[in-house]
């Protein structure tokens, strides 16, 4: 069995021996500076360990693990063009860089590559490789949507708070978990199994992404506090301190809300504050444990060997930061 | 064999039964609209025709056909953002009815349901319709791209023209003939030639385009005569007049081509009189019939009964505005 550290250096190399230095060069430039940007590369690794764990050959899924990760990287450069971000893991992002129109179609093409990938296949599971992965981009582009109008929705629950993330960042992850299983001919349950998993992991990976923005350790985390603080963004954490809090504490809130005066620093650190006395922290925390331990039920249920299991479970730790 | 007529009403019933009335309605609004602006549908059209010549059932074939069609009003989309277009078809474009950023997702959308759609065929044929489709949308990004360049490009030659419209434009009618080709399983050499046929067609297509934005009748051509005159877009007639003017002619151009002061009628009169002194009209007219002669010839050589090659020219000749 390949370990994940050899799961992590096959992706790494694929993508080492992948160029794009074709013409038109204004085109296939920012793609390249796009994927050289690296980032943890966890959704092709999801495919291969996934592969791996149902007994396929991961060579078979080297070119379809890219491709989800092709795909995830263009939904990261139209998103930055949306949300008109300067910066994406410490660099500029490609509407910075180059412009606006240069970043819509180099996502465009990047998408194309994405299902250039993901069709290297074997022809017989091409129309099952294929319904999956295109259900998913459609839900994506769905769960941005819904992100987009809760910035100018005035009521948004938990529950449309869940619905939004399982769709933009829950299903990609559930989608890497079945392609792998696919390409390892997994029985239609187990890949169902290892799909509704991913879901679980996924929601659990992105609340963790919420609770490190408020709660993080800076050096490790590798963004700045408070990113969503500062600009309201309507995360798990946002949306439970208004369902919780009452009085002083709700105008409190609510003045730091909408302070257009008051530093970063200090906005972030008196919300903060706030989520701590309305034990939002803990809060979050259970609702990951509780996502976390149905994932590991599922993968229980599935009953690989305890060696197999144990390579899983390794993979789940490092996305939700639980490395030792 | 189905007439012409009951291609086009046959790809009409097609999209009049498809809704996207679905939730989030600010992704799927857009997309209703953009396909309900209509168009003349020249593409599906194509797909069913090719199918039909070739012996297939155009059942099979009305979904990918779809998916071309869609495909295709996705890059319109798209490039209406990147041109900041206001208008298409006599109707506000997305980004100007809605915003850039719903333009840009119900774009992305767009693009996956026409993934969705040409995936809708025979198991055994989608690898090799998967990756026509592929090589396709590739070129016509990469098409879109050198169209971009041309713009601030000091010098722009009729053989850039060619490659880039080739691209943009060419590939995706070759596209649609070939698919339909498929479909209808004939020989690997059959689709090929078909495919050659749509690329010249294609060209002639869009040279035809030109044509008319200096020289075509306004009521019949459906928008506005001096689009691309008034634009400085760099079109064959724009290419091929500075190749040929000389002294006199040459400044005239020249000072047309930067006077900001000019009405948008002035520049077009003044502009389509030069092209009339150095013949472009008479040039681009040759170059349509030479590029519509060799789809002919090449249709010739499929070698089908009479009335199979009468419809297929009478497709052709409405593509070209040549309908009796």
């Amino acid at each position: 069995m390949h370990s994940l550290k050899s799961l992590h250096q096959r992706i790494k190399d694929a993508f080492s021996d992948t160029r794009f230095d074709m013409e038109p060069q204004r085109l296939y430039q920012p793609i390249t500076y796009t994927l050289d940007l690296g980032g943890k590369r966890l959704r092709p690794v999801l495919v291969l360990m996934s592969c791996e764990i149902f007994g396929g050959d991961i060579e078979k899924a080297v070119y379809p693990a890219m491709g989800v990760e092709i795909f995830h990287n263009f939904t990261l450069l139209h998103d930055d063009i949306m949300d008109n971000a300067p910066l994406r893991r410490g660099n500029k992002t490609v509407h910075q860089k180059w412009d606006t129109n240069t970043a819509i179609l180099s996502g465009d093409t990047m998408f194309v590559i994405a299902y250039e990938h993901v069709a290297k296949t074997d022809p017989a599971l091409l129309p099952q490789v294929l319904d999956l992965f295109n259900d998913t981009a459609r839900k994506v582009c769905e769960g941005q949507q819904y992100d987009m109008d809760f910035e100018t929705q005035a009521s948004v629950t938990i529950s449309d708070y869940m619905t939004m993330i399982r769709l933009k960042t829950a299903v990609l992850i559930a989608c890497s978990l079945k392609l792998g299983a696919i390409i390892a001919s997994a029985s239609e349950r187990d890949a169902e199994k290892i799909y509704n998993l991913g879901i679980e992991l996924g929601l659990a990976f992105q609340l963790q992404d919420d609770f490190l923005d408020a709660f993080g350790d800076t050096s490790k985390f590798g963004k700045a506090i408070g990113g969503d603080i500062v600009t309201n963004k309507k995360t798990f954490l946002f949306i439970k301190a208004f369902e919780l809090a009452k009085g002083d504490t709700l105008i409190q809130l609510t003045n730091y809300y909408f302070d257009k005066e008051i530093t970063a620093t200090q906005k972030t650190e008196g919300i903060v504050n706030i989520y701590k006395k309305l034990e939002i922290d803990s809060i979050i925390r259970q609702e990951i444990e509780y996502r976390y331990r149905k994932a590991l039920e599922i993968l229980e249920s599935l009953q690989f060997d305890r060696s197999i299991t144990n390579e899983m479970v390794a993979l789940m730790q490092e996305m939700l930061g639980r490395e030792k």
